[in-house]
């Protein structure tokens, strides 16, 4: 029998999903000599609000993120439990591009009545899993019947040593422009499903459709980057590169020049744009939302975040650098031609995006 | 014109949305020598994560929850304002619960692409009005189109000075029971209104239809009341007195015992009873969201917390006691007959609720 939310009611429903807790060893390590953030729990769900501990010469940092079915997921496309795990690295993701460490989530779920409470178990499974990873619980939550689209909005709280913090406003002219992994992937992964269907199955493009179903935030990479000192920016990439860089641009009041050849080589990437039929150049700068970074970094200090990233297997591209010259951004072609790039990034209430 | 968010554009939205500042003469009183909630925002909305100072010396409340369209709000029943300020106050209202101050809030819009912005920007009006009267300011949100129902969440963080909540376990056997205002106007507001529809405006049930739309959170009270030491325990009321009494008692592992003569009198509430052929006794009781504060208050401190409550204009009424037989809630006539009370909560995947 498939146990519905109406056929066990509210109360019921939240009570299982309060009982989905890490397994021991997906808790995320604690930094030496300080609480978990499960024993920071004063008061946790159940009351009528959590009360959490901050530790001694921190700041709260704060962020919310919403997914909503058809617009950022179709179950026929993702499983539960990558489904709730998204919902945590797409915030987790935004704690990352501030160097903060996530701590507590808050988790409203709005669900049709005759959803299966078996798969919103899952759903929550996946999520507190996610949330595990980077060191983060669940401290509460809201659980609503919708009739229409379904949707799920957490708000993660973080932590960071006072004054710490990465901002989107730090960086300066002649600051080194890195971004994480392959930025473009989540998108070209998508534009498969979407206009190539089962054909997009193929192992060759495993890993883009995998970058656009699962993404994992950069939280540790955050933590780690941040104790070189040398990150003087930074945004997490859920828009697109040359939307996103455009953001980290107008805050901090410069320019940025990127180079083509800097680019990694990313030969899944490569494929799918010749069976797409777009440049791949333009795939990589267009709507995607990887949950990667775009860092600013201090010139000397690039090899410090060489090293650091090496340590943790994470790709990281130098591709050019900061200029002063605000809002321009300049590409650099493999011919040595300079042209400037016009963002193009994803408006939900445009419900598209333009070519970059 | 009418522009909607579809002609604006999301980031555009965001920004109109997000310079919608409380009037100086709205923002709300701040404990002496302590900084206010605007000033202690490091970063605000703008970057990847909001970064927020906590006093020190003080643990962070959290809180969150959610206006769905049809379920919560109807737009031909409440202004855009309203609505709003609605949202502000339920959040408010589980902080107050918890003696906390309310200080930064995270606002999730889901709304369709056709909605106008001008509509969207009294609702942020109705909202930031609201919250500095409580002494907080927006910190950060979302925006989602959607094409169902259109929702709210916000997530509410405030703060109090460590080991100083109030939860809803601390209730002993021996300790009175105090409500706040009338419990059950909101419920049979809502009821006049979708059985009488037009014909429930009188003036004589005015109070209650207010009761319903506007519900205000008893947040300067609960902090007053916290500095007489007095309160043990407290919850909101949100889904109705039995239904959050029980929710209290089974925390606290107590019963409780109520008097009916005890109850203020309450001539709208009694009138309305009538016109619904409903006993005025099940509607006090019953399914409402009146966001008025159950407390369970030490003896000794009674006075105190009634000249508290005196001084701000706020009525208390101390309808009973504590018992020590759990979960039991009773109710003695006014002919001195005891019974036994079922809980009548609102079940929202139930989609109604038992009559109390």
């Amino acid at each position: 029998v498939t146990r519905t939310l109406r056929d066990l009611g509210e109360f019921e429903v939240i009570r299982r999903l309060l009982a989905v807790t890490p397994a021991p060893s997906l808790r995320g390590p604690t930094a030496a000599g300080s609480e978990s953030a499960a024993d920071a729990i004063v008061v946790g769900a159940g009351d009528d609000a959590a009360i959490l501990r901050l530790r001694g010469g921190h700041e709260l940092v704060a962020t919310t993120d919403t997914l909503l079915e058809a617009a950022h997921f179709r179950r026929d496309w993702i499983d539960a439990a990558t489904l709730g795990a998204r919902l945590a690295e797409t915030n987790s993701s935004d704690l990352a591009a501030m160097a903060a460490e996530p701590r507590w989530a808050l988790v409203s779920f709005g669900v049709r009545a005759d959803h299966p409470v078996d798969d919103l178990l899952e759903i929550q499974n996946g999520l507190v899993g996610a949330l595990a990873h980077h060191g983060a619980v669940v401290a509460g939550g809201n659980l609503t019947a919708v009739t229409g689209e379904e949707w799920m909005t957490m708000t993660l709280l973080g932590e960071i040593q006072a004054g710490r913090a990465w901002t989107r406003s730090g960086a300066r002219p002649g600051d080194l422009l890195a971004v994480t992994g392959h930025p473009g992937r989540a998108g070209v992964g998508c534009a498969l499903a979407l206009e190539l269907g089962a054909a997009a199955h193929e192992a060759r493009w495993a890993d883009l459709i995998e970058a656009w179903r699962a993404p994992r935030a950069r939280v540790g990479l955050a933590l780690a980057l941040a104790r070189t000192g040398a990150v003087t920016a930074a945004i997490d990439l859920s828009d697109g590169m040359s939307s996103d860089l455009e953001h980290l641009c107008e805050a901090s009041g410069v320019g940025a020049r990127l180079e083509a050849a800097a680019w990694p080589a990313d030969t899944a990437l490569e494929s799918a744009a010749a069976a797409l039929s777009r440049p791949a150049d333009a795939l990589r700068l267009g709507a995607s939302d990887d949950y990667e970074l775009i860092l600013a970094i201090d010139p000397p200090g690039r090899a410090a975040c060489e090293r650091v990233a090496a340590q943790l297997g994470v790709p990281l591209a130098f591709l050019g650098a900061f200029t002063d010259a605000p809002d321009r951004l300049e590409w650099i072609g493999r011919d040595g031609s300079l042209r400037t790039i016009e963002p193009s990034g994803y408006d939900h209430f445009a419900g598209g995006a333009a070519s970059g």
